[in-house]
């Protein structure tokens, strides 16, 4: 049972995670706390948190359990305003879709590294952003990864994990360089590529007709490119060079299949197609 | 009202448009032709056709319609079969997904361009081929493209028209070549991505891990590379120039996102995706 739950940023995953935590009945009292008054009236509104303050100190005053929502590139300045405020025995855990960046945010923010601190990345989300976007079954049944430092208290572990699990989500353990090299193949890659391909398509002369002749797959495609490019910026700049080192494996694996439609190979790219029909046809079903 | 409507391969498209004029109750006789009598057995079992015969002369025997639904490679052969036994008052069409190689096979399959010849593609599909994945609702709502060639009857494009529409299809028309261009762009080029990405990823040393944390946003990138290799690969040699051009402009795109990501340019970054955002927004909702 969590007492007093502080959450920065009441956005869609720390809005998620309130509601699924107090549909869940596992928290007596939620706080949120962000730069936006209005946003946070609106959390309120819905029934997301009990009550909000704009004062990051005030914010974590008798918290038990404080988890960083904000945009990755926020996560340093939240830290740093409620360095010295924290609780000795309060957990604290990040949502961040890159993980190194946020340790080392951390880390800067607080001037040491705080040993109730539990990176945490829920694989889960919309292309929707805001409290409005928020649900409480945005977890169910996904995975959670945490990614424990060495010096990461196993109490502080403990709490966040059942956090998760209470949201009904699957919780996993990786180091934070395997996680942020496993998320920019899986997530990062396939989001840059769809952005990079409505843009591409965007700037070609006939692109009213271009999107007029896009068929069913092509929207299921480039569902990703609507998410918000603010994330994706922070995303791309927080683990530049896990993604630069599979973006320049994709490039080359393009390359190969542009020179085998060059040359006619057919089959070379029969062997291509095969392949990646059968991986996708075993992993994701 | 077609009297007798002979289908070239009885597949997820042939199989799909016999399903939809029989429910519409347009076609008084459906006789399916391909290789497989196994094949063709199962779409009489399943009420797809009337009869089937695995000789292409006997089977455009006084037939008013006549549509090849075979693959783009195979559409040369078939013609030559049936050059001589199509009657002259039969419209010819075919479903291919490119045009130009489908208009050059017919030419020199008939030794000479058939005056009722009018292309045609549905722009409608789903990763599963043959007759069992075949549904009488393919069609409804989705657009279907007709090239009409410059010596095309126009009563041959007239019936051709009406029967796409009596299967609930929105028909409009193009050029050969435009037609062309613009598949490349939204349908061709997006497939080759996906196999690229998951062939990619497949061939990563930790793919098993890889796969299993890709979450809910790969799964709808990556559907697309379930489709049906041989198809892929016979429409990129078929429409090889045209995919080789927009597969060149998605290159550089990448390469403008990778040397700002290399750069740090949260800017340019912001700028790419922002635009991307809204095109996608904009379009298909
Ligand atoms: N969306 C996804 O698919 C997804 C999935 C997994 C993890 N994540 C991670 O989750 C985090 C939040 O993403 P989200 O999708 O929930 O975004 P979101 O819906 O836009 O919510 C972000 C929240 O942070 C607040 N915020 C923004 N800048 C701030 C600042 N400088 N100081 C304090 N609060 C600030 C915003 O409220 P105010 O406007 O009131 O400040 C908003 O409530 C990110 O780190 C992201 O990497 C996202
Ligand atoms: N799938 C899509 O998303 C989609 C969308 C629009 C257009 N198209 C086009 O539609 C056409 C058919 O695709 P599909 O998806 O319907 O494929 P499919 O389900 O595999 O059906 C192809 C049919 O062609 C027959 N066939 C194959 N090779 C043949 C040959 N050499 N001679 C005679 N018949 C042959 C097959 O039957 P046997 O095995 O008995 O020969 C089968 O019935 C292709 O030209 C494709 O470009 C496909």
């Amino acid at each position: 049972m969590i007492k007093r739950l502080t959450i920065f940023g009441v956005g869609l995953i720390g809005g998620s995670l309130a509601m699924a935590l107090r549909a869940a009945g596992t928290c007596h009292e939620v706080v949120g706390c962000s730069r936006s008054e209005e946003h946070l009236r609106q959390a309120l509104e819905r029934g997301v948190i009990d009550r909000y303050t704009l004062d990051p100190a005030e914010a974590v005053q008798g918290a038990d359990m404080v988890v960083l929502a904000v945009p990755l590139g926020a996560m340093r300045a939240v830290c740093a305003a409620i360095r010295g405020h924290l609780a000795p025995e309060a957990a604290l855990t990040d949502v961040g879709s890159a993980k190194g960046s946020v340790v080392e945010a951390v880390r800067e923010g607080f001037g040491e590294m705080p040993l109730n601190f539990v990176p945490g990345h829920p694989i889960a989300g919309t292309e929707k952003s805001g409290v409005s976007a928020a649900f409480p079954g945005l977890f169910h049944g996904r995975r959670v990864i945490l990614t424990p430092l060495e010096t990461s208290d196993l109490g502080a572990l403990a709490r966040v994990r059942t956090m998760w699990e209470e949201t009904g989500a699957v919780v996993e353990t990786l180091s934070v360089a395997h996680h942020d090299e496993v998320l920019a193949a899986t997530s990062h890659l396939p989001h840059l590529l769809a952005f990079g391909l409505v843009d591409s398509l965007a700037r070609m002369g006939e692109r009213d007709e271009i999107f007029r002749y896009a068929a069913g797959g092509f929207r299921d495609f480039t569902r990703i490119a609507s998410s918000d490019p603010v994330m994706w910026r922070d995303i791309c700049l927080a683990n530049r060079e896990a993604i630069l080192q599979v973006m320049a494996g994709y490039q080359q694996d393009l390359g190969l299949i542009t020179r085998a439609i060059e040359a006619q190979d057919g089959d070379a790219l029969l062997e291509i197609f095969q392949r990646a029909k059968a991986a996708r046809d075993e992993f994701c079903q």
